[in-house]
């Protein structure tokens, strides 16, 4: 049963706030054995990564074979149903659009004092994507994550897929063929990310690692980061469906549960202004959740994390979604754009009944590696910029130093930082002798 | 001596590999005193707090003197000298000028299926600014973190600055005051930062800090990492000056001295086309260090970490510039415009003989919060977007939902998310039953 709570009652407000503090994830203690595999490819490489590969995907790899050949990517994708195929092409060209649009503007302008400013954006040079092996093997992730960093302009992008067992996801080598991915790497875990941040004979070392993970790889990009920049570390998924009383809760009730099917420690809340249609999405869910094919994770996750919360109007709704800043949020109401515009806290809203968040994990266009466990309040989803980095610019003219480099000397001498005011007043200096010689500045 | 390299010589690939490798940080191990206070400060909350800066900072406070009262604030800024207030005043505009530039757009289209798209941009509600105490308590790092805070319109912005002994630096005060900041607790450490992330009876928790400090304030920044936003970690500053035989050797040694004079691990290079040059500029580091107050720091800096390397070219420096992705690049040459379109990955540019890196730490209008560490390859300096966060947005017609989403359907039974499928499905028999009623979509 999920909790059913009901903004009027009396103890609205703990219950509320026990349901934000929910702890949905238990992180096992993975950080000392993710120290020391780190360290083993660090000082061995190569031969590190493949000994591991063998023991966790019971996988005999050669510094030859570490990579899929052109030949074996071309015989996989040919494998690829042609339905399939269409649709994944299409969402990496819908995905592409969107993310085209991303793409940021460099500026310059002089300023009043002559001083010309600016900044410059460049793309990260080389990028590592990681994809992780079995179940939570996703072709629209490779789209998602890869297709950002080709926009951006990253010359060098390698993907780290493990093929436990040497079994492989012939969709995913095309979704990286399809977003330009240069090279597949058949390994995974700690690993694979220490190869891709510190390099090896066989593997170079890139300069940003995205891609979700396990608990290990979770760890091991924590420790990387620093030497190279990596996405957020992603919690389980969630969903918070705004829906008022004229939907049909059969509709509401699948999309609840195409987040819970995730994974047992997924969550779903639906608030809506009528606790009634509230009991009616309750049982839609349980109806769907007798023939769901993933009904085990699904009803897990509505039963220990699933909420059903009734308020008084839409904008106590809106309140309310700030403080849960949900990952995903439809706005299944009659003016989705009135009510969008009082929410703050979101990684990607939904707007309207026909927009079930399903789309936006496949073929919407916006990405869907986004923001979770209430992290929507200070970030983002992935994104082009993720894969570009910004230069400042600066230059000064004898005069804009001379209107403006005073006050710098003086800040420098509060701060008692005296060669910083020695650079400017050598500069100074210069120009004061050249006005006195009649040159002028 | 720093160490002199010329790219001609035969052991320069791995010379010129080892200045990159060197390792410039002792970071003690304070990791597990860090996640002590903060366990003692999510328990016991202000009383932790106080205990700790009583025992940290020789400081007695309670919680009504936990942040600084108004008539204290106005008081330290009543003891400002004129020219000090009026320098900090140019250099607030400055860089409120350069930041409201970055302000990033919204945007939102509609594509031929139908579906509208796009994105909006949202400040972080609440803002915790770090400032050092003693030496490091920098008024102008008060300025270039609050002031891209305040202009992304953080509602509340609040300042965390120790005052050990009760010592308080009035421009840090006014800095805060000019810059929007809204309350200044006199508190610093890890116990800050805890503060700040989990909040305490009086002080209310905050979504993103930023700010430099010491090893306990970076632990702890890591530590809270997730639960909160952070800023990078900065490592000790650097300066790559570029220049050519025809600049003043005196001008680009007290250029490299404004980077020494900061850390004992701060590191100035200079490269060169010209190996005289270079001498020449070594030996007037040499002068200066005579005289320069800050002459042990800059000495130590120079002598351990300083570098001068002379290249065959300056297409070849430019390529040296991008594997060293120094913080600030000094471009001294006669075309730095051209040099600078060369350069892919540094924090900040400060073009030709009249910029000299300090006006950029104090009045250019750029932040001086930039990348250390080589980070610059995939990371930028602080900016509006720091406080900002980006929410997706879509919108489906039906039509729309049509036309895309069997092919969502498509990759949901290909990834066996069958609830994913159905949220797609439920929606597209409706319209197919409405279009059998001859209704239409």
């Amino acid at each position: 049963m999920p909790v059913f709570l009901n903004s009027r009652d009396a103890d609205f407000a703990p219950r509320f706030a026990a349901l934000l503090e929910m702890k949905r994830e238990d992180a096992p203690e993975v950080d000392d054995i993710v120290a020391g595999i780190i360290a083993d490819v660090r000082k061995r490489g190569d031969a590190a990564v493949i000994e591991l590969t063998e023991r966790f995907d019971r996988l005999s790899l050669t510094p030859a074979t570490l990579a899929f050949s052109p030949e074996e990517i071309a015989a996989a994708i040919d494998e690829v149903p042609a339905a399939e195929r269409d649709a994944l092409e299409l969402a990496a060209e819908r995905i592409r659009a969107y993310h085209v649009r991303q793409r940021p503007e460099d500026a310059r302008w002089t300023d009043p004092e002559g001083a010309t400013l600016g900044w410059r954006w460049t793309p990260v040079s080389a990028a590592g994507l990681y994809v992780p092996g079995g179940l939570a093997s996703y072709p629209s992730s490779v789209l998602m994550n890869a297709i950002p960093a080709a926009v951006a302009g990253v010359e060098r992008l390698v993907m780290c897929a493990p093929t436990p067992g040497g079994r492989v996801n012939p969709l995913v080598l095309l979704a990286a063929h399809l977003s330009g991915v240069e090279t597949v790497y058949r390994i995974g875990g700690a690993q694979a990310v220490a190869a891709l941040a510190y390099g090896t004979a066989t593997i170079a070392p890139v300069d940003k690692i995205t891609g979700p993970g396990n608990a290990y790889v979770a760890a091991a990009k924590r420790r990387v980061f620093g030497k190279v920049g990596i996405d957020m570390i992603a919690g389980p998924s969630e969903i918070l469906v705004i829906a008022d009383a004229d939907n049909d809760p059969d509709w509401i009730a699948v999309d609840l549960l195409s987040q819970a099917e995730h994974d047992e420690s997924a969550q779903s809340i639906l608030i809506t202004d009528d606790e009634g249609f509230g009991r009616a999405v309750a049982a839609a869910v349980d109806k769907r959740l007798e023939t769901l094919e993933r009904r085990a994770i699904a009803g897990a996750s509505w039963r220990d994390y699933g909420a059903v919360v009734t308020v008084r109007d839409l904008a106590e709704a809106a309140e309310l979604s700030d403080r849960i800043a949900p990952e995903h949020l439809e706005l299944c109401v009659a003016d989705p754009e009135a009510l969008s515009a009082r929410i703050t806290h979101a990684g990607a809203i939904f707007l309207g009944r026909w927009t079930p968040e399903a789309i936006g994990d496949y073929i919407g266009g916006p990405n869907h590696v986004l923001p979770t466990a209430r992290s929507a309040r200070f970030s983002s989803g992935l994104s082009v910029l993720d894969f570009m980095k910004r230069t400042t610019l600066a230059q000064m003219t004898p005069a804009a130093l001379a209107a403006i480099g005073p006050a710098a000397e003086t800040l420098a001498r509060s701060e008692s930082l005296e060669a910083h005011g020695l650079s400017v007043r050598a500069r100074l200096d210069r120009l004061n002798r050249t006005a006195g010689d009649g040159e002028g500045a």
